[in-house]
């Protein structure tokens, strides 16, 4: 077999055997398939995708390149969520302690911000101590002794998913729906998993902008997870606004452990208890959305989800002081507020736009190296539908420095549609798969 | 301006400006584009192909990412002719010669073969002593004071095209019509010339199997030569079966000495005093094409070209007696023949098959690492359309071992079509753009 013969077979719409893949895939991990191999295998792809078949073995090679964690005695059904990113996007540090709580064993393996997103890891990182880099062992015991943990893809998980994304993101190969789906699977299925509960995002701060495209690789995925044996079901959510009111690191922590204190925003505690609910139906701990939903309410109601997040903080170092008192997690020194100069309704927002606001204030990164400022970000007093008027803040800002928080200001009033009319928000949960 | 941007827009089919191309290409050759964006925009390209302006405009950066050489100061007009190359095509030995004797300069920098093509300069150094790694200076003199000089490709000309053909070679992106094109021509453009004439095969020893993508090719050359100020003119010409009797090295040479002496195969002789005529044309020595061939038809009664060849191999150190006598050139010891078992007419060719023959006997490469043996190779008694009969050789091969000769003689017969009835061989030039 040889590498050029086989990225000929794709490039003219070919279907590669299951041995093609493995080879392919076995000698881009070894070495004796070059980058640039790869790189123009990639394109081939973006044009003539990955059938269904290809797509199974191209993950499970992805899946295999690295360690697969073996779970098999945990102490209850192992069961992750997964989102494909979007704006103020807190549901992880929500979802994982009810679940835990519930009787679930969530091995999140999570990733860092990039662009308009933020990143799981960068927000736990804003308590003082706790780390998300535990090698694969403490991780496992974390996992079986609270229910949950959550760390970052360490060099032991899918290496081959790892170098294939840094090749893809400057091969402008990023935005091919096979490899998305290959790429976020096979670190997935590498926590070894009996379920999986994905929430695909779609609209303005979403990286899939149109439903079909979500829909497309959500379909893409449930196959995969199928062909795998794990359960896997899709929730399709709006990310037309941010989620929640709170966009950056330390802020949007606080937000989210107002929700597991049984307060926050109703769209995040929709989302959030929703996702939990899923992952316990996957978990065969409930037998209906709406049984888990009752669970996951109770777990919050009980104070049962608050103590396992801070049983998971305590566990990985962090300051659990920080969950008791909010307040002692940093916050930037400079507040601006966004004012309007007449009574009006919000009528929408550039959600991308609201990200970028964040992340140019210090709370995300423009470049991987970039470092992170956990104290900056922004909270939105008013959503989509919402009347506002002079004199009450829209928004408010954390900034550095004044001149960081007045271009804040900025682009967040250029980021926020106005209307005379109230219209209401586009639904949240847009299906499921 | 950012690399994964350009092959983005590629991609999605958008077209690139000039300093877009001038930015990709200067890059790579300078290394700060790595191989694997470039072998990401080549399958874009494959994909999405480059207008007439792009490949201009790629053809020139290519043509400047190293020396192009300046024949301004050159006794007559700079002409050359390439060839997309094929199986048994010893023209080059013949048309030089033709043409510097008739008054023009060319500077022809040839390619060695590979698969079942084979190459000018492994031809040419089938005699004892002849180099074809001259510096050009040295190069240029040599056309200056002879007329015609015969050089491999050197680390100073299009050094960018080097890199670029090698990394096509391992990521199936050689076959990609625009990318064929700007590297033949910015090769031949960085020979300092004011004409170019291309031989464009066609047929089952061709690069290019159908007339269609042969003419493709064809109009996208003519069309950057055109841009760049050059007259380039196209002779499509059948490659169905091989060009002359001989397939090998040294005895391609004795049959290209056997035309310079007034005899030779007549498709041979036809082709040559074609591209040698046009060649005058471009050059403005002779106003038509049929002036042309009446001018090279002289040149070879005359025994001018004969005596520019000799020169030739005289000036590159080549032993100049092999000239006057072909039979100092080497030939391996081992002789066989193929016949047939009843009267038939030689209907056809697999062409490429009759390459791979040469190419197994050591007459080619398989790798661009194999060695070359000059001395085996392969005579064709009978070609298309002519009778065959028992008891009279069909071929006749030269190999190094009696077994290699069997091998060779069976290989010979399976690409051999035979027939009860005559039919006739098609026509050997196609056309002309």
């Amino acid at each position: 077999m040889r590498a050029p013969e086989l990225i000929r077979k794709k490039r003219d719409g070919e279907v590669l055997s299951p041995d093609e893949i493995r080879f392919f895939l076995d000698g881009f991990t070894a070495g004796t398939i070059a980058d640039y191999q790869m790189a123009a295998m990639a394109m081939a792809i973006y044009f003539q995708g990955l059938s269904d078949d290809e797509l199974a073995v191209w993950t499970d090679a992805m899946l295999h390149s690295g360690e697969v964690l073996d779970l098999s005695d945990a102490p209850g059904p192992r069961v992750d969520k997964h989102s494909t990113g979007g704006v103020g996007d807190k549901t992880s540090f929500i979802l994982a302690p009810i679940a835990a709580a519930a009787g679930l064993c969530v091995p999140m393996v999570s990733g860092r911000g990039l662009g308009h997103t933020g990143g799981t890891l960068d927000k736990l990182e804003a308590i003082p101590g706790l780390t998300v880099s535990l090698d694969l062992d403490r991780f496992k015991r974390l996992v079986y002794d609270n229910g949950c943990a959550i760390i970052g893809q360490t060099g032991e998980i899918a290496p081959a998913d790892k170098r294939l994304y840094a090749l893809r993101d400057v091969t402008a190969t990023v935005r091919c729906i096979p490899l998305i789906a290959s790429s976020i699977m096979s670190k997935k299925l590498a926590e070894g998993l009996s379920g999986l509960i994905l929430d695909v995002k779609v609209g303005s701060g979403a990286f899939m902008r149109s439903e079909a495209a979500a829909r497309e690789l959500s379909r893409k995925m449930v196959g995969i997870g199928q062909r795998m044996g794990v359960h896997t079901r899709v929730i399709l959510s709006s990310m037309e606004q941010p989620l929640g009111q709170t966009v950056g690191n330390a802020i949007e922590l606080v937000e989210a452990i107002e929700v597991l204190r049984g307060g926050g925003p109703a769209d995040l505690v929709e989302l959030s208890c929703t996702l939990a609910g899923e992952m316990m139906v996957a978990g065969g701990l409930v037998p209906t959305l709406a049984a888990g939903l009752a669970r996951a309410a109770a777990m919050i109601a009980s104070g049962a989800a608050l103590e396992r997040f801070a049983r998971m903080v305590a566990a990985q170092g962090g300051d659990v002081r920080c969950v008791e008192d909010p307040s002692r997690l940093p916050r930037a020194p400079v507040e601006a507020h966004l004012f309007v100069d007449r009574p009006a309704f919000v009528a929408g927002f550039d959600c991308e736009a609201v990200g970028m606001v964040g992340m140019r204030l210090g709370a995300g990164r423009a470049r991987a190296d970039d470092a992170i400022d956990h104290g900056v970000g922004l909270r939105l007093h008013a959503r989509w539908g919402d009347a506002v008027e002079p004199g009450t803040p829209v928004a408010t800002v954390y900034a550095r420095t004044a001149e960081a928080a007045e271009t804040a200001v900025k682009g967040l009033r250029a980021a926020i549609t106005l209307s005379a009319e109230r219209c209401p928000p586009p639904p949240l949960i847009l299906g499921e798969l």
